[in-house]
């Protein structure tokens, strides 16, 4: 079952992303190189058997609203149950909190083999992960004690409710209330939409971590807490009592039809009662913990997605033959035996450029969550750095591959012809699924304007100035290679392009033209996302050579020379890009900025 | 209901391509603009009436197949009726063959309205008519006499009966055999997948144009035969007896779930007869007839999908508030109220980026109409230059607004954020719709190929001089207006590069390296249609700024305007991309070549 290749994720692991160096920290001394083997053997053996044989199935049997209820594919029970067997839903959780401290490097390797095996089913254990991190790392101790353990065990599941039908992206409008009562908690009174994972039949309560404002708090996103509501309210004696807490729908999608998507209202009876997370007003500041990861998550989503394409993609290409090879007088020689399709070269570049995408994504995912693990381990000025590079790569991690992992699943299905667009083949489902990548947890849009207008100023261009510094090691390390150097240089003039583009841009902030600023900032992030890409895969080509090399490596020579290939290909293909997007960003028209209503008709 | 402008399609047909100079000819005497005017208020009110109000009906309760039937929407015996009605079947065939012979740029005005509100309704009605037109052309007067009246009267339904399972896109390997018998008929046996309208309960009679193989007939597509093969056959007394046609399947597929895709099933008793049409093995050339025609429709198709969805995503924009425009300190201040989020810069331009899209595509589709209802009107020198021109361009009308139309509703989609994903909105339907058309009646690397490797060499490269020419005709147009003469300076510039780029790649197919002169044909072809759209658009911005400056015109100040702002956004936004592929065209790398299997893996 060929969905994902984890010979590149411990290419990853353990050639480029140094996770060995992991092991000389405290935090991991639990761990070594064959306890991170062993957790990529056992993910994928469980994705082998439980997640990917029901890929399909969950798509064509979705979830469905029933009478009030929320029925989603049996599968998900064992799912949850197996899953929540191997410790997953607390693997990376401080060992306080019941985790195994696994990094997250090793569990985001993890987490591609079950997302690319099955994207649906990863949400509903991404979710309650989240939220019972949110409630052990903010909440009290009698919060955690009722709800983590039960969580981790898969009994109970979690979700993440902000999402107000009037309000949409714009968190500051709403308008959940919570009003204090004197037995401790609040009584709670709104609609949330859009709730992943927020109700089914294969769990016994649903922990919701919701956003609200409490009576009197400021306006915006300064008033905004943090409460724990339970469909369910546990008792002391164990028992549960309804919470007022209704799904009113599952919103019918597109793709991801495994996976529920609901609406939820809660106080209808006035009796729905919510525990504050934390201080008031600081909901945003928690919310965002759970928010950053569930970005870097849903990168590994659309990377794992693209991945099962990509490799359902290549099968067939290796098996069908049609068609046969030009000759020299350009024709087609209609005695010979038909080629198979992998053969022709507009197939061949489909293919390169899904693979070009998957891996570089890939090594985009886990460098950032490395660089996670090392903030984790680090102090003072280390653990800043590699703090703010993460916030730097984090809107990247996110978009690129929900972006550029649309693009690469579309060539995946043109791959197949009329076959793609079929129900037959998975293709038009992986095509499917993909495309709520880059609306979850921050459409495109909004994770650009965070790259451009947050990220890249934040403490005087602090983070970028990090990132060229990472760049810049790694360009050196590739200078020792002679078949790498031009595109050492590649990449290092797309690095000054940069700087032209943010210098030609800057001006406008600090003229307090924010609008203009920010009007492309869209296109600022596809060439930014493009020449980390591209810096990604320079580090995968100086690995690879360095192997090749010394000989005996971990791979095969053709592995890492496919690696090679892949690399060239991405800095033909894809880096040239950039091109485009200096020319247009760098260009004085304004078109798009609001003053001319009447055009648009 | 607002699925299409039906003033940019006047627009286009009065003041951008002289729609009018035909009626001096004699072919189209019998209209006058009214008639035009009048054909388009007619579509207008059937496809309001029929079309448009079960565009979702027909996806949510699509085409099955039970019992060896195929079961369509009923609706869509009421939409063969009335349209039949009107003409529409036969509108632009010859008066002699039974037709009203409309110009074919009023026809294919018409036809984006149909498409725009229900895109797989038009399929049927589109394959009947281009079946019913071969018969007419190239067949017996017996052929004609017994399947073209019924046809157009809405009564039998045609079909385009290609592909087998074996051969796919590659012809010259179609196996369908045809035996002669001593009655004047053949006897066929073979099976062809994918053939639209192949099979429903809402007509009598199907009428497929089939390509066989007479026993003993040259290999490859220089052996190939066209058949009339009816679903039933019928008898000198007018009653019609099974043909041994038998529907074994039908496809089904992620969009235009409405349209029946067929697999057919013919002589498995022996007895399927089918007549031949013309000359034995000029089967392929007959074909190119209909072929050519049907790109033009996928273009057409394609483009009224978009232009459905932009239009549902600017509706959805002007009414939906929610953020706020930044302030001068770059924040968003949560007192004022939401704006529209068509006030958005990245939202503006995600709308900008459809209607250039939209627009564009079919400025060049009716430029490509136009072109054919000249050739059809004039004689020698003047006839071979727009049916050169026409050879030319239509891969590009095929192509364009197939890959680009499903960039167009992508960004429709997410101007919807999560709603657009969800099922009780329209643009998923959209998006899941247009994907085919790159796959339809040859893919986007095989009209790539058509392009580079047929049309761009024809002649020693008469075709694209002709082009050339017309271009700059448009730039010298242009040049009149102040305005106007930056745009004029790029188009030139990128005219210069085209040249350059086959320049570069010519060379390779004189020595004989053709795979390398066409292994990227799908990036030129990118190159080429960005191009070709940015001349399409200078001739909208020169015909609007011409009404502006004379006043009085047919359409407002403001929608003139528009116009011009919309070229100005294609010039800054989309032509740069050109940047990019010449780049990659002229890089000498060769990345995709087959010999190096191992390294796709």
């Amino acid at each position: 079952m060929k969905y994902i290749n984890t010979d590149h994720l411990r290419f990853l692991l353990y050639e480029v992303h140094n996770a060995e160096e992991l092991l000389q920290y405290e935090r991991f001394q639990a761990f070594d190189k064959e306890a991170f083997d062993m957790m990529l053997d056992t993910a994928k053996d469980l994705a082998d058997k439980e997640f990917f044989p029901y890929y399909v199935a969950m798509d064509t049997d979705p979830v469905r609203y029933e009478d009030g209820k929320v029925i989603a594919h049996p599968q998900l029970k064992n799912i949850i149950k197996k899953s929540a067997e191997i410790g997953w839903i607390g693997a990376s959780f401080d060992e306080a909190h019941g985790g195994m401290q696994l990094p997250n490097t090793v569990f985001g390797a993890a987490d591609l083999i079950l997302n690319a095996a099955n994207n649906s089913a990863v949400g509903y254990l991404g979710l309650t992960s989240g939220a019972a991190r949110l409630i052990a790392s903010f909440g009290e101790q009698s919060l955690y004690d009722t709800y983590v353990p039960k969580m981790m065990a898969g009994d109970w599941m979690g979700s993440m409710a902000l999402t107000e039908p009037q309000a949409g992206s714009s968190l500051s409008d709403i308008t959940t209330s919570a009003t204090p009562t004197d037995d401790g908690h609040y009584l709670i009174k709104g609609q949330k939409i859009f709730i992943s994972g927020g109700d089914h039949q294969c769990a016994d309560n649903f922990v919701h971590l919701m956003l609200a404002r409490i009576e009197g708090a400021p306006a915006g996103t300064k008033g905004i807490s943090l409460f724990v509501v339970p469909k369910y309210r546990p008792e002391a004696d164990g028992s549960l009592t309804p919470n007022d807490v209704t799904t009113v729908a599952d919103f019918q999608k597109m793709g991801q039809r495994g996976y529920a998507t609901t609406h939820l209202m809660m106080g209808e009876k006035e009796d729905c009662r919510g525990w504050l997370v934390g201080q008031p007003h600081l909901g945003l500041k928690y919310m965002f913990q759970m928010m950053n990861a569930a970005r870097i998550e849903v990168g590994l989503s659309a990377t794992g997605t693209a991945s099962g394409a990509y490799y359902a993609s290549l099968l067939y290409a290796q098996e069908r033959a049609q068609g046969r090879r030009l000759s020299k007088d350009g024709r087609k020689n209609p005695s010979q035996e038909p080629t198979l399709i992998i053969n022709h070269p507009d197939v061949r570049r489909m293919l390169f450029l899904q693979k070009a995408i998957v891996e570089g994504a890939m090594s985009l995912l886990l460098d950032c969550t490395k660089m996670h693990d090392m903030a984790d381990v680090s102090e003072g000025e280390e653990a800043e750095k590699y703090h703010l590079l993460l916030e730097l790569l984090t809107p990247i991690a996110k978009t690129y591959p929900s972006e550029m992992g649309k693009v690469a699943i579309d060539n995946g299905l043109q791959v197949l012809g009329g076959y793609g667009y079929c129900m037959d083949f998975p293709l038009q489902q992986y095509y499917r699924d993909i495309r709520i990548m880059t609306l979850y947890e921050g459409t495109t849009g909004i994770q650009s304007l965070d790259l451009l207008g947050r990220k890249i100023t934040m403490k005087n261009g602090a983070a970028l100035q990090l990132l060229m510094d990472e760049v810049q090691q790694t360009m050196e390390a590739a200078m020792m290679y002679e078949e790498l150097k031009p595109y050492v240089k590649q990449l290092g003039e797309k690095l000054a392009v940069t700087q032209q583009v943010l210098q030609h841009l800057m001006p406008y902030a600090m003229q307090g033209n924010h609008e203009r600023f920010l009007a492309d900032a869209t296109l600022f992030m596809e060439m930014a996302s493009t020449i980390v890409v591209a810096w990604q895969w320079l580090k995968m080509g100086t690995a690879a050579k360095k192997a090749m090399l010394a000989g005996g490596g971990a791979q095969s020579n053709e592995f890492y020379a496919s690696k090679l290939h892949t690399m060239k290909f991405f800095f033909k293909y894809e880096l040239p890009k950039t091109l485009t997007h200096a020319h247009v960003l760098m260009d004085n028209e304004v078109l798009t900025i609001v003053g001319e209503e009447e055009l648009i008709r």
